[in-house]
C-alpha cells in the first residue's frame, strides 16, 4: 500500500508499504482523509524516536467490526485494559499503550491504518469527512473542560494562534469564558475574528495579570513564562503542549502567586463529534492547504509555514 | 532597640537600633522567641533584595490594640485592604503588600516589631511560646489542606525531610493520607519516625509513580523531576518551596501525564493555632538549637546545618 514512512533518514512516501495484518480485536481502516499535526512535526524531528508510519489524525471507512462501511474515526492511545491504570479508567495512560502514529503503532499516512475496535467511533451522518478530520485535536481541546469546570472561569487568554490554539479557544468560548487569543501571526489572529474571538498580537498585549485561566498552546519554552505574567494570583494554566529541553522555565511564580498548572492532552473523541454535529465548533475556516498522500514534502513543508494552519492529506474517496 | 539587620553586607546584630514608630492600625509586639526558616537563609544569599530587620516567625506580647498586654502571631501579609485582590479576599497576593522580615516591613529579629492588628492572632493558653513560634510555617502546610481536598488523596510523598517538609508531612497524615516522607538525612528522618510517619531515605526510593499526591518541599531544582518520576498519572504535585535560578525542570512529563502542579505559600493562622491547641501536630520535637539575639551568626550557622530542623531566637522572656 502506499504510506508515508518515517525512519532515522527522515519522511519518506512509499508506494509499495506492506499492509497491515490486523491482530484480534483490531480493525483496518480504510484512511480518506488524514491531518498534519503539530506532534507529526516534532516526531519528523525525532521526539519520541518514533519509526513507522506517520499520523494520527484520520478519518476513513471500517473494514471490518461493528462499523464495517461506515465512516469512523479513531482513538489513538491503544491500551491493555489489563493494568491498574486501565481498570482506573485512566486507559489514556497506559503504561503498555501503543500510539497511533506516535509510538509503536504504524500511522495513518497510509491507505490503511489498524485500530482497536473500541477506538473507533462512528462519524455522525451531516459531519464532512474534512471536519471529522479534526475529531483528535479538538477532543483534545474538550479534554481541559472534560479536567477543569469552566464556570469557575470568567476571563481567559489562549497563547497561541496555530492549530491548537484556535481549537481550544472555540471550545472555551463556547463554555462561556471571555477568551482574548494571543499569537505573532496576523492571518492566524484573522481566522478567530471572524469566527468571533478577540485576538491580540503578542507585541500590543498588556500585562495585567487578571486572566483567570490561561491555556498554553505555543509549544515555546517561553509560553508558561508568559502565562505566569498574565494569569491572577490563584489562577490556572493549561499546558497543551510540549516543549522539547532538558530545561524549563523557573517555577518561583507559580508557588509565590499559587497558580495550578494542568498538564491536558488527548480528550473525548464523543464530545467532539457531538460538537462538530452540532456546529459548536467551526473547523473549515483552518483548513489552509490539501495533498495527495505521495506530496508528502510538499504537505510537511505547508504545515511548517506560518499562515497555515491545517493541513491535510487526501488518501481515498469516501 | 536589639536587632538583627539585614543589608548588602551581610546580617549584622546591632544593640541599638532604632525602634519602630507604629503607624495608625499597627501594633508594636514585644518578641519573645523567633524561628528562623529556610527563606531567611534565602533572603541571606540576596533572595528578593531585603534590606532591613530579619525575621518573619515570631510570638510576642502586643502591646496595644485588642489584645494588649497578651500573647500573639502574626501573619506576615501586609495588605493595602483597598485593591482588587484584598477586596477578592485574596489579601496575602494584594501587589501593594509588605511582607514582614521579607518585603519593605521591618522582621522579628528584633525587641520589637510591628505588626497591622487585624494580622494578629490571640495564642491559646495552653499552646507554649516554642510552640506558638511554629504557627507561620505551620499555617504554610495548612495551606494545602486549604488548597486541595485532601479526601481525594490516599498516597501521599512528601519530599524533604526538613523544617516545612516534616509538618507538610504531619498535617497531611493528620488528614488521613498515607503519607511517605523522602529525605537525605538519617537524623532528621527519625524525627519523623518517632511522630509515626513512614519515611524512606531517597537512595532506596523504590519508583513505581503510585503517589495520587506529590508534595516538593525540597528547595531543590530537582525536586519537581522527581516528583513527576513518582507521581501517578493524573495526580497532584503541591510545591511549596520556591528555588533560585532562571529555569527550571522540562515539563513535558506535566503534559503527558496530564499532572496538576499547584503553588502553594503562605496558609491559615487560625487553623494552625488550632491544631497546635488540639496537639494535632507535634513541632517541639523540630526544635533543634536556640541563641540569644546577639548569637545571631551562630543562630544562622546552626540553621544551616544538616541535622538541625528548627533553631530559635530567645529574645525577651513571656
Amino acid at each position: 500500500m502506499q504510506a508515508c514512512v518515517l525512519t532515522k533518514t527522515g519522511l519518506r512516501f512509499n508506494a509499495d508499504y506492506p499492509s497491515p495484518v490486523p491482530q484480534d480485536g483490531m480493525v483496518p481502516v480504510r484512511v480518506i482523509t488524514a491531518g498534519v499535526c503539530e506532534t507529526d512535526l516534532q516526531l519528523i524531528k525525532g521526539y519520541m524516536g518514533f519509526q513507522g508510519v506517520l499520523g494520527h489524525e484520520f478519518v476513513g471507512v471500517a473494514e471490518g467490526g461493528p462499523f464495517a462501511g461506515q465512516r469512523v474515526v479513531g482513538e489513538i492511545n491503544c491500551a491493555c485494559h489489563a493494568c491498574d491504570l486501565c481498570r482506573d479508567g485512566m486507559e489514556n495512560h497506559c503504561p503498555n499503550r501503543t500510539v497511533i502514529g506516535i509510538l509503536n503503532h504504524d500511522g495513518a499516512f497510509a491507505e490503511t491504518v489498524v485500530v482497536p475496535h473500541e477506538n473507533l467511533h462512528l462519524v455522525p451522518d451531516n459531519v464532512s469527512d474534512d471536519e471529522a478530520v479534526f475529531t483528535e485535536p479538538l477532543a483534545a481541546a474538550f479534554q481541559i473542560p472534560a479536567q477543569l469546570n469552566l464556570d469557575a472561569f470568567d476571563r481567559a487568554i489562549v497563547l497561541g494562534d496555530g492549530r491548537l490554539g484556535n481549537l481550544c479557544a472555540q471550545v472555551i468560548s463556547h463554555a462561556g469564558c471571555h477568551v482574548t487569543v494571543v499569537g505573532k501571526h496576523a492571518a492566524k489572529l484573522a481566522v478567530l475574528d471572524e469566527l468571533g474571538i478577540n485576538t491580540a498580537h503578542l507585541s500590543d498585549l498588556v500585562i495585567d495579570r487578571t486572566a483567570d485561566l490561561v491555556v498554553d498552546c505555543t509549544g515555546s519554552p517561553t509560553g508558561l513564562e508568559t502565562a505566569c505574567r498574565l494569569v491572577r494570583p490563584r489562577g490556572t494554566i493549561v499546558l497543551k503542549t510540549t516543549v522539547a529541553g532538558d530545561t524549563g522555565p523557573a517555577l518561583a511564580p507559580v508557588v509565590i502567586d499559587e497558580i495550578t498548572v494542568v498538564g491536558s492532552r488527548c480528550g473525548p473523541f464523543d464530545v467532539a463529534l457531538k460538537a462538530l454535529k452540532q456546529g459548536d465548533v467551526h473547523v473549515a475556516p483552518l483548513i489552509s492547504a490539501r495533498f495527495p498522500l505521495k506530496e508528502i514534502d510538499k504537505a510537511i513543508n505547508a504545515a511548517r509555514t506560518a499562515p497555515n494552519l491545517k493541513v491535510l492529506l487526501d488518501i481515498s474517496s469516501s
